[in-house]
């Protein structure tokens, strides 16, 4: 008898009986999992949804349900505050961010759809304030619905795409909206008589000849054998949880220690591969160390161990912090005059390395030769009073002198400080969801989305907020609804 | 019928007529395979080696002959010039060079084995002069043997390991010493009795049950089904040569023009997932625009185009030019003066970008803001005068001022140098050559070495030269003997 397996279908003939039969099941519930369990069956299909944990979440309900829309002409939101986002710049701005691992044909739908999206987002019961937010926040802290997530005002994405805020926040007081947003997708699911199963953990994929047919789920210490005529959505999140997998495929993350998922331990990519899927971008990982807050602390200029800055701050604070990352050393510094600093959030780990009346003095705090980290500074100051950064285009108004002393050099450290990271390369599916394998071709039968696969957020230089939940949301539909007409 | 297909084996029972049969089939004659053929005829084995194309060669034979060798007290050549080569110090390089993600158990049983590999190598024919060629060279131009092929002596490398050259190069004058290493290589495997058949290339695996047991090679046009009752060893080299690869798992390299490789498609790392194998590593690239030729251009100064330096110049040509390669913008500049301009190597795309009396002059013929490259070049040579490197620790003699006017600042330019480049990361197997599936566990009948496998250069950041061949050259012979114990 074959052995139960993530790396290896288990044959269909050797089936002894089967436990439940459905048309569509669905791993994981998350975003991904609901979007697709909820498109499923309104196509009609009789869909099974499982869970390995006890309830709906996974990672999308630690997430602050923050969702990347733009496009034909801008949200209501956008309208009313005055942005035009035209598609061509939406889909100009996620190729972009994509970097070399864009999906182009993901990011040319999604441009194309996402107004839809947000419609079909708001027909499930999301609410949205549809009000604008401006400056530079991570999430609210209101109830407020629109907000600039990403780099879009920042070179070099302003001279590719016309700048919008697209951060569409679902209304809810304070960080945290994501577990509101599965709960009012688990209501739309659970509406449509969607067959929610928890405490479930997939442990083999069934095929038949080439096709996956079924699903192997370890529930009450006993595999059941599900039938699912229609074909298996792998919802299962990313690999971060899992060390092997990161040794193996994104080694560079053991640079810093703040993983962030439920259970997201790649089963659903291995379960995939073992199907014969490719995955793809497996290296890449998003990150952020939270240096924007409070928020005068946006202001403040990034310097490295050699004293010299390596990217325009004006860009999103995920983008910095994987900069950052990149630099060699131990640590990189935020540098803030007493205009600028505040106490920094206890949570991100981040210390006062150094202070001075003069940025000297913080220099040789530092113990950093004279004439590194002043020099860059004296620069920075006499073009930023200029409204210039020649180095790296910053722009007004977060580019601004920093001379108002004492000064301060706050730490972030990549072994202490909250490095916090999540992957992003994942199974390669088609725009509908489907599993491809090493010739491009669909494994028939399986369908994945979210970041067991590689979508909108592929490239960890390129993230912006919102990206990661806009393609577990679309593509967690284009899934479902592909499986459904199977 | 199944389709004859690199993705997936060919079931053994469905194969009408077997053409050949043969103990070990060995796919790509390169140094790998030649090694591995070698190993595997001289354990007794039937061998069968098959080559795409009308004879040895590979990307082994583009190279320069040099093998990374040392450890167990330095080699005949280490030694007479001086260098004592502790075990320890050369797996510390090995481990640093492979960064995160090395292959400790790989780099532990070379350091242990390397001095033994050399023997061997000289008893398969390959001659050494002996001597040691000291400097900065990419190549011997003469029939030296020895050179510094590394950033051995660089910052971080010289704190976590004690020096030594270990470049080994064989004797042959001038560049160029793969394509006779190769053919000594070859003469022992024919005088072994090592049935070689070239133009062959392979398309698929053959299965039986679970073990690999033969391989179906395309030869005049037909598929001839060739039984290896021991095994199959993959040796067909990295994937630089095949775009779709690169788009799906290096997209980076698309950033540089100058792939090198000899029909480097991927096939065999193909072949290893089709049969379950992992891949791994695979966004990993060696790249390198010889900048150091010629030798006084090895005493420049890197600038980014905000004119910041970014790495400590005297490490090894090729890790210099990857952190070049990671600078935003098109460009990095080489800044020399005249002491040490010289013309640059026609071959290398390297370009005049700007001159001046002083460092002042040059940055603004680069149309750099004032204070920026000037200021840089100033900070460098006041501390070089010194002897120091406060910024990234460039050690001496490299490390000196450039201050003998008229000024020069060659352009490397992504676009239009020549950055070439090859592939790293490939399939995962063990020290003894066998492909590892995802459990870590050996595929029945498998076994992979050199570029469609992750080895010893695993890290393009560390690369060192001579470390490919040193894999391919090892781990081939690893992969034949384990094939022909089976």
């Amino acid at each position: 008898m074959t052995e139960i397996s993530l790396h290896k279908p288990y044959p269909a003939a050797e089936v002894a009986k089967w436990d439940y039969e459905t048309d569509v099941a669905v791993i994981g519930f998350g975003a991904t999992g609901a979007c697709a369990a909820i498109e499923a069956a309104t196509a009609g299909a009789k869909v099974m949804l499982f869970d390995r944990n006890s309830g709906s979440g996974g990672a999308s309900a630690l997430s602050g349900g923050e969702i990347y829309i733009g496009g034909n002409g801008g949200t209501d939101a956008q309208r009313a505050a005055g942005f035009e986002d035209r598609t061509e710049d939406f889909a100009a701005y996620l190729k972009a961010a994509g970097g070399p691992c864009a999906d182009e044909a993901k990011c040319d739908l999604y441009a194309r759809e996402s107004l839809n999206h947000y419609e079909w987002l708001k027909a499930q019961g999301v609410p949205y304030r549809g009000n604008y937010l401006p400056g530079k926040v991570i999430e609210p802290t209101d109830d407020s619905t629109l907000i600039w997530s990403g780099s879009e005002q920042a070179e070099p994405f302003r001279s590719l795409a016309k700048p919008a805020p697209r951060g569409h926040v679902i209304q809810h007081m304070g960080w945290g909206g994501g577990r509101p947003l599965v709960d009012i997708l688990e209501a739309s699911a659970r509406k449509l008589g969607v067959d929610i199963v928890v405490d479930a953990r997939a442990v083999a994929l069934i095929r038949d000849g080439d096709t996956i047919c079924g699903v192997v789920m370890r529930i009450d210490n006993e595999n059941r054998f599900i039938k699912a005529n229609k074909g298996v959505v792998l919802a299962t999140g990313g690999f971060v949880m899992n060390e092997d997998m990161r040794r193996r495929y994104c080694p560079e993350t053991f640079k810093i220690n703040s993983p962030i998922g439920d259970k997201d331990d790649g089963s659903g990519i291995e379960l995939g591969i073992g199907a014969g899927g490719d995955a793809v971008h497996m290296e890449q990982f998003f990150t952020t160390c939270p240096w924007t807050i409070p928020e005068p602390q946006a202001y403040g200029v990034f310097v490295n161990e050699a004293g010299q800055r390596f990217i325009n701050e004006d860009c999103y604070h995920g983008r910095v912090s994987r900069f950052a990352f990149d630099q060699l050393g131990r640590r990189v510094y935020l540098l803030l005059d007493m205009a600028h600093f505040d106490q920094p959030l206890e949570l991100a780990g981040i210390s006062i390395a150094g202070t001075g009346e003069t940025w000297e003095e913080v220099e040789q705090e530092l113990e950093m030769a004279a004439g590194t980290l002043s020099q860059t500074m004296a620069f920075y100051n006499k073009h930023a009073a200029e409204g210039k950064d020649p180095l790296f285009h910053k722009q007004q108004p977060i580019l601004t002198p920093l001379d108002q002393g004492p000064f301060v050099a706050l730490e972030l450290n990549f072994e202490h400080s909250y490095f916090s990271f999540f992957t992003l390369g994942g199974l390669r599916t088609s725009t509908d969801g489907e599993v491809l394998d090493h010739t491009g071709a669909p494994v028939p039968g399986l369908y994945a989305a979210g970041r067991c696969t590689s979508g909108l957020p592929a490239w960890g230089h390129g993230y912006s907020s919102g990206m990661s939940l806009a393609d577990c949301t679309f593509f967690g539909r284009q899934a479902g609804r592909k499986a459904a007409s199977a």
